[in-house]
């Protein structure tokens, strides 16, 4: 069984450094993350670049060639509602590492991602849902039959379709916790992968609780057998709870350096 | 739902301290303990006095009036392969905040605890092992159904019986955790009560792996449905987490103060 995914949720526009690098096309505050975050056990990079209506395409490829380039081919997730930008970052993409993972399809509006990943050899973040919030389990296995019946038709491989059960904030969101590990459960016991961003789930939460609360969530999807999260990946109680985890889940041999590893 | 119920395990006569208490019969390094326990969030506490081969009537009748009576009858959990001493105990114990839990049966010799369990109206652990190490989750199954019948036969509620997986070191027995993961996914959906000594799963490890360890493992038995575990609620890492799960599993209502409470 393979280890689990941390895809790194660093390179973001939403981060102003990151932003104002995006706009100068500054390599240094991008490499100085894509590089932590590495160092930290992630094995996929999310870069988003935002709407990026202008430059999406040249943004993008410029991206793609610069954390590739310095940091020995590291896989890559394309987050961003420009679809053409996708395009071009995949382009000039060098899977050695892994294919490059689109993020993201839903349900709804965003079907059409999946078209864009299957044309491009790309693999596909999946969330399953219809730009609302689910309202059930079953509605969530729905989309994600729906969504796995379309990649299979363009002739994508299963597992290349990482069903996202679309995490929720626990203040205020909490009967719906639930649903989450039961859609995480269909996911695994249907052989998919599955991701999502999972620090979704303590948002609105003091500080100080946000690593607890996402560690508890990581460790209960993980038991349902979640495979991949988009996460900071330098929070480090977040790494050493998933390499627990992953220990009790057989994934590597135990040994007293395994939080090291 | 009923939030997660935590057996305090710091009672226990391998402690020199409470050895020592136990041998003279002091009472404060043991209220000591009781109540540092409760106010950290237990809602058992284990009383285990050791074989207690020559005085284990007296020392747990003593030892069962002196905790309740110096903390608002809080339940207990009588652990001692002395069976007269259990007797004994349950004679003076008072149940106004939870039935005495026998700890406990197994599915060998110790049968009989059940049988001791049912004649006195106690609750009781039932390890599903009958001596060695349970081989695959369908043995794990066939030791929970033959205490369950057993149980049922003597008239005990089904609920009253704990249902035990054995929880094993992860450091050389990795590969039978899974198995444990199983069985309480197997007990949960049979709408029984689980608990277990969770920090076996640690045993062996650096000190300061032992808590990480323990909270991935609680995390991910909690969300296979345990509803109990033996163990140290002074540990605040472990207490954090067990709230944390919890919440996740609508528990009771998240607050912002959700871990003083």
């Amino acid at each position: 069984m393979s280890r689990f995914v941390v895809i790194g949720e660093r390179i973001h526009c939403i981060s102003p450094v990151i932003r104002k690098a995006m706009d100068e096309m500054d390599p240094e505050p991008i490499l100085k993350r894509a590089k932590e975050q590495i160092a930290a056990g992630a094995t996929y990079i999310d870069v988003n670049i935002g709407p990026a209506e202008s430059n999406g395409p040249e943004l993008m490829k410029w991206a793609v060639q610069l954390i590739q380039s310095e940091c020995d081919n590291v896989a890559l997730a394309l987050d961003t509602a420009n679809k053409k930008a996708i395009e071009a970052g995949i382009s000039v993409y060098n899977d050695v590492n892994g294919k490059p993972l689109v993020n993201s399809a839903d349900a709804g509006d965003r079907r059409e991602y999946l078209d864009l990943a299957a044309a491009n050899g790309a693999a596909c973040i999946c969330l399953c849902s219809a730009g609302a919030v689910p309202g059930s389990v079953e509605e969530i296995q729905g989309f994600c039959m729906d969504l796995l019946e379309h990649g299979l038709m363009l002739g994508m491989e299963p597992t290349d379709m990482w069903m996202d059960p679309l995490f929720l904030v626990a203040k205020g969101m909490q009967d719906k916790q639930q649903q989450i590990f039961d859609a995480i459960k269909f996911f695994t016991e249907n052989g998919l992968n599955s991701t999502g961003g999972l620090s979704n789930v303590s948002n609105g939460m003091p500080k100080e609780l946000r690593t607890k609360m996402d560690c508890a969530m990581i460790a209960m999807a993980m038991s349902q057998g979640l495979t991949s999260a988009i996460i900071n990946p330098n929070d480090k109680n977040m790494m050493d709870m998933i390499k627990s985890c992953d220990i009790l889940k057989d994934r590597y041999m135990y040994a007293d350096s395994y939080l090291d590893l």
